[in-house]
């Protein structure tokens, strides 16, 4: 490797069977043929896995519209740039004259872009443990400073909430069904708000679930992101 | 498992040792809480990976955009509902009263969702290699019968065959700069259209790759999907 590759190296934690990969992932387009793209949309891709099954099994009470939204927090450009700037990646990358001009090394998306290439390079390099290890080594402390607590909240909470910073009357649930022989029942639950047009029903094993899956289809009556 | 899945585990080449998740990943969210959309966001996201991978390696001179595009074909929901179909996946689904009335079983989106997330559940159930290799057995007929020739032309094919069919000039390459010492030069070359009011250079450690460039920067001015 490239001497000046090493400190880089060491900071990934990760060492580089062939060095060209880092190289390359480092190398913006501006720079040369030989440069990151390629490896940045096999970054990006397997980043989005990774983090994904991390989120999956991190909170497994979380509906898949709060885990996608998590996952954006995570990867988004600005968080991929300012874990890029903590491993001083901007000192190592390549870029042509006119972007070293306009301070590219400073950009979050050049940042970012190069990051995710390193990932890419990792995984071609070291397969897919070698990657997944270094993907969660490097976003730790991003991932355990998430603040879940609203995001997660269940959606009777949010509903409540949400009617009452609206001054709008609290929900009514009412059991509409009960269907199923005994340990095999479902549950029919209505949701309604006094004062809004909106009545939505919910199903589930057990009343609790009912009125949860009620709460939540009010919220998307109601258009709140949920 | 409930023998009723047995022929899906059968179609799949996966036999799960948890069968509760392929019953979830079966399951519409309209047919209760215990459902699909969960394992959906883990089979997305693992699916985008194994393809890019794939393509990555299969296709070395594919740009990032070219590679996209291609995934984008393989993973967007007609080719899914598509795979679905062929594993007779409508038959196992498990939807609500709502969804199996209006033929639910037969939508592009409830076959494509139940695909990704019994893929994920694969993945949780058998981890990465289990699912990457599902992923290859299901895939591969598509991925062989993606026809890469017109995608993966050479820039300046493409630009020359975008000219013609335009009824436009051919373009003329010009040799800028030569930088460097021998074995390490750098070439800047001009690409203009005459009629065109239209002049862009490209770089490269070859006359050929910074042609390629010029071409391809060309391609981009004149908005053509490159």
């Amino acid at each position: 490797m490239s001497p000046a590759l090493d400190g880089l190296a060491k900071a990934l934690g990760y060492r580089f069977a062939d060095p060209r990969l880092l190289e390359a992932a480092v190398t913006h387009r501006s720079a040369g043929s030989h440069n990151n793209e390629r490896l940045e949309f096999l970054g990006d891709a397997v980043l989005g896995h990774v983090v994904a099954e991390w989120l999956y099994k991190a909170f497994p009470a979380a509906t898949e519209g709060q885990l996608s939204r998590l996952r954006a927090t995570l990867v988004k450009r600005e968080t991929l740039a300012d874990i890029a700037r903590g491993l001083t990646l901007g000192d190592y990358l390549r870029l042509g004259s006119g972007e070293l001009k306009s301070g590219g090394f400073r950009r979050d998306s050049i940042l970012a872009d190069a990051l995710e290439a390193i990932l890419g390079g990792i995984l071609l390099d070291g397969g897919f443990t070698s990657c997944h290890d270094c993907i969660h080594r490097l976003f730790a402390p991003r991932f355990e400073s998430l603040s879940p607590v609203d995001e997660l909240k269940d959606p009777k909470t949010r509903l409540q909430e949400y009617l009452q910073s609206h001054k709008l009357a609290l929900p009514i649930y009412a059991m509409k069904t009960v269907s199923g022989k005994a340990h095999h029942q479902r549950f029919e639950v209505e949701c309604r708000v006094e004062g809004l047009d909106k009545a939505v029903t919910g199903n589930g094993s057990s009343r609790r679930k009912a009125k949860q899956e009620a709460a939540d289809n009010m919220l998307e009556q109601l258009g709140v992101d949920g």
